[in-house]
């Protein structure tokens, strides 16, 4: 069903890109948790577009109002809502082209689901500023999990060609995490910062954008959690992911690689260490036979280019069934990775808040 | 949860291993679908192990018993019901080693979840076995689609070093679909079968295994199936996807290769063919937004080598928390691969049906 | 869980009585749906209290404001999300008797369940103003009801010892529905009206409050809407009822009357009519086996004396654990029945519209 | 949906009554409760036909076999499957009449919904029959409340024109719940038996059928159990009370008196005894804002006449839709109330469970 998600943790998400508010509602949220709001304007800002030339110009600030569900400081486990007004709003570049449909946006398969309904101003509810209110409930959902020793941090794997594989999946803690999070570009490999900026900027220059990988990794957190069938800790974190516009795979630790492998190389063999179970390597990410093993739960997500360019490309007339060229003007994120990462965190959160 | 999973198309599985009977209870049905059993049947072969040397030798007739909401060759709405009685049952060879917690499979982490109570024999509720219930409801999802013109197929794309990369996203037709039933292994491309059964022979003369990758396409589905949040197409394939066992990785269209590349690459630029709206490349997968843009839907599943090895491995004893070896003996496949190909095509046509 | 409900049209309710604003998300909406915001508007003024000596004289607008999925005047299909702001709010009233728990109302058991976290001022999440976004939700499914042919009308049966028993399961028909919309008390028996507003004077005069019956039909609904198991009409009719506060029993057709008699007497027998199907009696009350029959849907909830009283009560206090005397003051509903009609007719339009 | 229930405890029903099995798969039971099959079997003989001259002659041991889910004595956690072959078939009883539908049975409204491809012997799916599944889960789910402290016990009420108004639902204990199961008839005062038998026999004498009353109480039950919206404890109840064949109506504590009274009259007043919050009276049936306040959860339901009769009965073909007589034969109960005693225990005990 559109917009609703969870048995334990329930989300309902609404609103669309240029209409009056955006934002969500969370049930299942125990009573009595002290909600820092500092830390979610934070993570709202890692979102926000509009902060430098790596991002689309739109500026929104993303000022959420909650408006039920939090009393005196804390969660009253009433369902918790939450608004963002849209504010800077661009819609009459967008009705220009509304009948041209935009390659490899929701604007064709969303009117003939909607049989052309829908607000279709600034991709109206397909549009990658609706996950603003996940990226609220993904910081709630973090603080819930930190007053539980677990801690969720991701980072950019890749932009383009570039990429940055000094992650380790055994050797985690709360420090690496954190100490991309304080970053421009959140990397891990100081040394690939200047890299991916130039392909972020030659993508701009371009009128193009860029794709990229995003790792993320939950460390803390017990063995024991998630499912056989049919809710694996990986069916809830894939089922969230791929919610998220633009994200078009997963792969859980070693992933794909595991196709070219044998047992005998990959299989994560157990040691006692500090009287508990761990295993030497985690190629398996955290999660065997969907549930935690107590090693770091390690996945990582493909996000294709934001396909809004400028470069003129061939599409057809919805209305008049002609085929056309297309133009896209206005305000496009030539790189949106780098503000996905924070809303990847929040989906890993709300899944394991889901499973907990 | 475990064990169940949908709104629409509501399915509850059961069973373990060893136990008396697996089984699946399957809610959402229409009344008055002529069910071809003969053809359930031969899903049911295409999973079934001890067919040859590439698969185990426990052999199982996967024979089901349909125990309510089939009347008189006809589907009637009401919970439709099936049980797979176990019958070639090994249960010595799994008691041995029981507390020695195999490496990479479920043993651990749900013994940690079940607080040892779960059946550990053959695997218990964790087995590969357990998808032979699903292997029945999507064969009966599959003679549902057909009925709407929807044509559902799967190959193998990968075994070990071995790749066949003869796919074509967008010109597939049901031809194609099938001609790959009729082979030993499900491969489009002739070529590569010999290489593909080395591989796994040479695995299996190691004591080893190897993993591999699969890829599934669905003809003939519309536009507008699916939904941007939470219930993408892309969403519910993915979260049944890693309800099989052994998936570790899932991408559609182009996939992680999206991370690599510009917009103006990889967009799907659209044209009209026959009347209808097309596009040229198919790299989405036949997913925009969530939704089906009426193009193949396309994605390609990661399959781990499937952890039970001959080898001795390092491990623990769970109830005793020493370090030990372990060596596995009993019956197991060098490669699941070609076995698990139609249980993909059975969560592909599920998650279809639940959307549709 | 709190707040959701439903898996094809799905309900997120949300909001306390003295926070910011009140509200709820559907989903499941098709679009496309010509929405008359005047119609809702009505059904809003019907619920709201302040309109006469009959009720609180709390005045609240209850003016509600779309944030989402709804584009020039249709539904859209992407979660419909409406707002409610709370403006005529006097805390002041309820924070000196915060802590001595209100007899019959949630206050105590509310205070263990959200461990003394929740909003209590003016019931906070409690509070029958909850149920507004409720009626906005009702008034929605009930126009798309109508146009499907399908009619839903409340009235009041009882107030106190006044009843009205003039009503006719079997010969219902719209214009009789549409008659009870324009009365000042929603009574099909005009001679009722003095008997049962001096019911209601009485106990405000007295400082005290009485309770009722409401009797709700559904006429136009074809066979064949519910379930045998889990979701019968009856059962989604119910779920929804018992969410609405004060209600503490439902009867479908004869209801407690069917303990007392044989089948002989109350079996419903067929005959045909006009080329349909019908029964002679509606002693069933339109569902048969949790299905519909094609006779209208008729059901009967009791409602409870609104329990705030200015009347002196023992009540405990929750944080002294000392016993005390309570007297409330504030404004009062001496009868929330006639405000309940519409809450009512909103539930039974939701439930239909849910198994539809 | 048909057949499924439940978010926390999710239950999916299966089977005809003259299909090969019933059953109920069962998710979400802890793992490590030890189940007592003894108790379970003397719950299903309390609900089984054939005992004496008061039910039916149909004899079904309604001997359960447990397929998955359970092992060495405990539950695992993992779907816990439970079959119960149908024995005692005489189909034939029912081929004659097929068509004819029988007046407040499902036959017209299940025909309409299933398009006709339902089995209709013996009622199928809609057969009383199909809760013997039902009571197997209360059953487990009784035993895993009373290792919390939980009771539940329920008692015929009323039987046709003979009541028992010997409950009190303040001063409720176990000894008073276990006293009712040794009896042949399940009530509280000895007294009426030989008056309910008397209803009974006559009925049966008469070729036709009697209704009754049910009381059913949970005592141990801590306050904080249940949410205001949807999820009330009562709207949970009430989902599965009206999922169970014959029940027409339910209501909570006072129930429908509720609305001939007073506020003053009928608040539940607060005191203190031995430490703890109590109410002197019980009125609100120990349900307040939808959640538990400590006090005995008490609710009644309304079981109508069962109506297959011998009596001829008006009614309409369904295939020549033509008006006809119809005379049922076969094996019928004159009266049903006793042997759903249990089944309400069954669903007051799983409600409590999905909410615990």
């Amino acid at each position: 069903m559109s917009g609703n998600f969870g048995k334990k943790i329930n989300l309902s998400i609404f609103g669309e890109s240029h209409g009056k508010a955006i934002g969500i509602v969370i049930n299942g949220i125990e009573p009595g948790i002290k909600i820092d709001l500092e830390k979610i304007k934070k993570d709202m800002a890692r979102r926000a577009p509009g902060r430098n030339t790596l991002s689309t110009q739109r500026k929104e600030g993303d000022n959420f109002e909650i408006l039920s569900g939090f009393f005196e400081g804390y969660t009253t486990a009433t369902p918790l809502s939450v608004i963002i007004k849209n504010n800077d709003i661009k819609s009459k570049d967008y009705s220009k082209i509304k009948d041209l449909v935009r390659p490899s946006h929701g604007d064709f398969s969303g009117f003939v689901k909607y049989n052309g309904f829908n607000d279709y101003r600034g991709g109206g509810h397909f549009s990658g500023r609706i996950t603003a209110p996940l990226v609220f409930a993904g910081a709630l959902a973090k603080q819930i999990l930190e007053s539980k020793g677990i801690y969720v941090g991701a980072h950019i794997q890749r932009v383009g060609k570039v990429e940055d594989d000094s992650f380790d999946r055994v050797n985690l803690n709360k420090e690496v995490l954190d100490s991309i999070l304080v970053k421009e570009l959140p990397l891990l490999n100081n040394e690939k910062i200047d890299e991916i900026k130039r392909e972020i900027l030659n993508a701009r220059q371009n009128g193009d954008s860029v794709g990229g990988a995003i790792e993320c990794s939950l460390i803390g957190i017990n063995p024991g959690i998630g499912n056989p069938f049919f809710d694996s800790l990986e069916s809830v974190i894939a089922h969230l992911a791929f919610s998220v516009p633009a994200v078009k795979g997963i792969e859980f630790g070693l992933g794909f690689d595991f196709a070219k492998e044998n047992a005998s190389k990959v299989n994560d063999e157990y040691h006692i260490k500090n009287g508990k179970i761990r295993t030497y390597t985690n190629n398996n990410g955290g999660i065997v036979g969907g549930i935690t093993n107590g090693m770091p739960v390690v996945f990582r997500v493909a996000i294709k280019p934001t396909p809004s360019i400028s470069k003129e490309q061939r599409t057809v007339n919805i209305k008049t069934m002609e085929e056309g060229i297309l133009k896209i003007e206005g305000r496009h994120d030539p790189c949106i990775v780098q503000r996905v990462v924070v809303v990847i965190e929040a989906i890993a959160a709300l899944a394991v808040l889901e499973l907990l």
